[in-house]
């Protein structure tokens, strides 16, 4: 029963409405859900979608016009005229889906949309809505919902819920509110069902509930409705009346385009406000330079610190070999620390409070890892020096150079890497900004000064 | 009526428990969630949570166990006897829960525990679950659900609902069957309300339904109730018969681990059972060092790579100075190459088929970027061999091998980085594992050689 959208289906379809068919593509899309149908959309000319919309219930028109692609609906709604927006799909759309369609549009056409609609109810709570941050409770929330009264009965809920059926999709609970409008508690519809009639509410609900104020980060609605596996959250204003309802969908969107700006931004990516494929060139450069240019004028530090020891690779080229070797080293033990800790960060596992903790663990994670790879490199340099004359007589002493500087390099490539995130969101950023990254400069900077410093303790005298 | 857990709270609550004051402890946790609890739970000895569980309701201590971290939990279930296991958790979980819980026990606790159940349908529910990939349908669904025939009339569904009420802490839709179990179609809660109690549910009931088949892979069953905005799903089996159902938080737990997985792989960590926190020492190191390993191993062809030019460094130590630079940079922009794909093909922005489409945005992307840092590489040098010798009367063309070499890394960079992941992907691998180090690596080996080729090109006769 699930659809796959066809190279062969889409041009059947487009050979029928440029033939004017409408039959067969209301018949084609008949079967179909909209979220089904935007995916059609977004790959059809303005025009021909202009024809499919047409065939459409108006309802199922809107439910498109909500999931399609931010670009396609951006230049769909510029193709039409703000009644059309208004009556065939504002009228039909949930409040918190209207307010967000609504928000995309120029200033001007948004009054006129506004002022054109019919429903003056649901103009005045896309007003409303339009007022509150978009990432808080309120920007997330939508008006519709079921309400009823402490002293009311099973009998009346089930009208109210009728009355309300043409608005709300789906029903997932009642809130109970007292004579002052203050939510007090909620009656889960199977409570309502299995209840006799005749019942009164007040004996019904429920009266522990969850809630969040109109105010609250959408960061901490969506960690609540994680922690307690709700579907939906009610929300209330400063006086405690109930003002709107969250559903889960609107979080899980939310969640994941945090994750990927998350991702994008943790490899050093302005975020990207659009898919991939449908970003503009011009953006994705700007996105992408940013971050590179101002790491790459950190790492032109790297060019100053080696022209201080340029001394010391003429009297030793060979020192000059390991040097991509031990500030890579020190660069990817620090992402592995930064994305840990940005991770760890973001899921509530870990607080700026266990700092201390994550330090220590950093530090002896770093020294054992430090100790294997440097091992590791000192057998490499071992093995290699007897094939290879450019290590001379006092290879092991070049090896021990390495072997130290790479322990020390990856402790402090693991130190930086859980300290400048938690030190970032001390300080109120984003712990997720270019992190990885901007400690793996960092690291190669100072790296190359922990390098240059054992070599010459070291090799003081013998080679430079 | 939001519960923050505080030092404060937390010693009251253990000189409580020590105290043997019940009547105080079941009093603080009295107005608590089981999520709430669970969090307590986790910061409590195993002498201290059992006396606090002999306190709690039956259904809440169950409750609270599926939502413990997993090393607690089993902890506390190595305390407990197989016959308190069974009757007094187990028993009162759902059964997708009560499968997961059981699947974490050693092998012959299994048994016991299951033999020891007093409700055998549930174990063998339980059984059934147990066979199912952990990562299927199959392997996410619980066997609690409302079914009614579809010659059912709305007052048996009310029944019906009565009946499975106490298995069922949310009833999100009724599912329709016909006379062989095959699932039809479902009836929402809302619609079921508002009908008359004489309705028949071939009348009103919907028979537009999307479900899954058992051994749909977690993932796909996670797209779909995104796409389609689900907060359940039912799942069939190869007859069509209706056998279980997903619940939107059991699809959110899945999402939030790959995702956290993805990301921790992308910085070439083998993903973490554990929250950070309470992964022990030796396997954090496990999984850290697996990676670096490698990527040392491979990152020592540097170190090859560079004594081919040793000669060169020894006539121009100079040309040493701009090493880290110019590799690091290609690094950053492959990392954000493979990022950006990753991410990408996780979202289902793309797929392997836009492959050339990738490679030309991300040359165009790699040409723009590399030709703008080597432009401000090219100043650099130039500023700087006014003040500084070593750079000698010949600079412009060391900053022209600099400035073309960046250039050259930078969409190297940026190819590999998109090309990587989708080839892993093409072969049926995880594209995130280690993509960013991976791509990091190549690059600094093939950033050499490519400095190396500039250099020499552009200085033979001159430095070289």
């Amino acid at each position: 029963m699930r659809f796959e959208l066809t190279d062969i289906f889409l041009s059947n379809l487009r050979t029928a409405i440029h033939a004017q068919n409408g039959s067969f593509v209301a018949e084609q899309l008949n079967e179909l859900y909209s979220p089904d149908i935007a995916e059609i959309f977004n790959h059809l000319e303005i025009e021909e979608a202009k024809f499919v919309y047409k065939l459409l219930d108006e309802q199922i028109a809107s439910d498109v016009m909500v999931v399609l692609e931010d670009d396609v609906r951006e230049r769909f709604l510029a193709s039409l005229t703000a009644k059309e927006i208004a009556e065939q799909f504002i009228e039909n759309m949930d409040s918190d889906d209207a307010a967000d369609v609504i928000a995309e549009l120029p200033f001007d056409v948004q009054d006129e949309v506004l002022s054109l609609m019919e429903d003056s109810e649901q103009a005045s709570d896309i007003v409303d809505l339009l007022n509150y941050d978009e990432y808080s409770a309120g920007g997330l929330m939508g008006k519709e919902f079921v309400r009823v009264h402490l002293q009311s009965k099973a009998l009346e809920c089930v009208r109210e819920i009728r009355e309300q059926t043409h608005d709300l999709e789906e029903v997932y609970a009642i809130y109970v509110v007292d004579d002052d409008e203050k939510l007090i508690g909620l009656l889960p519809l199977k409570k309502l069902i299995v209840s006799p009639v005749r019942s009164i509410v007040a004996d019904i609900y429920d009266p522990k509930i969850i809630s969040v104020k109109t105010n609250a980060p959408a960061e901490d609605v969506a960690n609540i409705m994680d922690k307690y596996n709700l579907v939906a959250i009610p929300v209330i204003d400063a006086l405690g009346r109930l003002v709107g309802v969250i559903t889960i969908d609107d979080v899980v969107n939310f969640r994941r385009n945090e994750d990927t700006e998350d991702v994008q931004k943790m490899a050093g990516i302005t975020a990207l406000e659009e898919p991939y494929m449908s970003t503009p060139f011009l953006q994705m450069i700007k996105k992408r330079a940013g971050w590179l240019i101002v790491l790459f004028i950190g790492e032109t530090l790297t060019a100053t610190v080696m022209s201080f020891f340029e001394g010391q690779i003429e009297k030793a080229v060979v020192l000059a070999l390991f040097i991509p070797l031990i500030i890579s080293s020190g660069g990817n033990s620090g992402s592995q620390a930064s994305t840990l800790i940005i991770r760890a960060l973001a899921l509530g596992e870990i607080t700026i409070k266990d700092w201390w903790k994550i330090i220590k663990k950093e530090f002896s994670t770093g020294l054992v890892i430090g100790i294997i790879l440097g091992f590791i490199g000192f057998i490499r340099i071992g093995i290699w020096s007897y094939f290879v004359s450019s290590y001379g007589p006092y290879w092991y002493l070049i090896a021990f150079a390495v072997s130290f500087s790479l322990v020390g390099v990856i402790i402090w490539g693991t130190l930086m890497g859980s300290i400048f995130p938690l030190a970032l969101k001390r300080l109120g950023l984003d712990p997720a900004v270019s992190s990885a990254p901007f400690v793996a400069t960092l690291v190669d900077v100072t790296g190359l000064l922990i390098y240059f410093s054992f070599s010459i303790m070291l090799l003081k005298g013998i080679l430079l």
